[in-house]
């Protein structure tokens, strides 16, 4: 039996869900503000922050995108995509795979941050996919120097998706491997 | 003016902080398992779940790894170390970048939830330095084909580290590059 009070920020991570059906309600900016925020929040090997943020509104483009993208389609029903990029050279030691953890800790911190705002996202994934991230660097001038992590939509949840049950006591090692 | 109140999650977000002093005091089992449940409900592309968690209390081993390891001097002080590891042979297509972005995701909700549980926790870098990757196999018995990717100390914090301002405007792209 839990004597544990369960903290709110532990609910809304434990009930986060990726988000892929939105009812088209535009998001505010305010919420964008603070989704951004929260990604900038996340932690950074020694303090070099690699990360950079492209916010789509415009409905041609992430039309377009969607056109481009197939694990995207949902970006023009959501309203909002937030392009999380990150800058090797600008991170640790111009070292790519610290730039991209820091990178997936900010996205992880968006996902967190839009699931406690009422609203829905989900990682959908360029990196590493050199088709996939050429395709969105040349629609949004990304430079060759910059890698396009994923893209995010950001609107508000239909209420179809659900999370799902992915704890595993077998993932849990106790003092050694 | 914000006419925006802000949830519990986002202010745990905004002022989560890396913990690198500890009061000593043992932390139950109770907040681990929660913790580590936090780890798991991360995302995964195609929900293939590469992570895998090492839980470290014993006194002596701590005192071993922080011996080896110059970012992890605090470990027995904590009193509780978890050691984030990913299988790149069980992520999406066996991706290495896949199974990495997994586990920061789930390292980053680790330290998310330590502060909502009011404790404190940071990440100490193993990946990509081999040396400090192969000690910590050594010591812990991982296999060669595992990544471990940080060692996380959790303990009660001292209250002497804060959260650091890191939101800068000019991370932020409107509508392209």
């Amino acid at each position: 039996m839990s004597t544990l009070a369960i903290p709110e920020t532990l609910s809304v991570i434990l009930e986060r869900k990726s988000v892929r059906t939105y009812t088209g309600q535009p998001v505010g900016e305010e919420h964008i503000k603070w989704i951004l925020q929260a990604a900038m929040a996340a932690p950074a090997a020694v303090h070099k922050f690699p990360w950079k943020f492209i916010v789509i509104r415009d409905s041609e483009m992430l039309h377009y995108l969607a056109g481009g993208l197939p694990f995207a389609k949902m970006l023009a029903e959501a309203g909002t995509a937030i392009v999380v990029c990150v800058v090797p050279q600008e991170a640790f030691a111009g070292k790519t795979e610290l730039a991209v953890i820091a990178g997936a800790c900010a996205s992880q911190n968006i996902l967190l941050a839009a699931e406690a705002l009422g609203l829905g996202a989900v990682w959908t994934a360029l990196y590493p996919d050199p088709e996939l991230m050429q395709f969105v660097r040349t629609e949004l001038d990304i430079p060759d120097t910059v890698i396009p992590l994923n893209i995010i939509p950001v609107g508000y949840p239909s209420g179809k998706d659900k999370a799902t049950a992915k704890y595993d006591a077998a993932n849990i090692h106790w003092e050694e491997w």
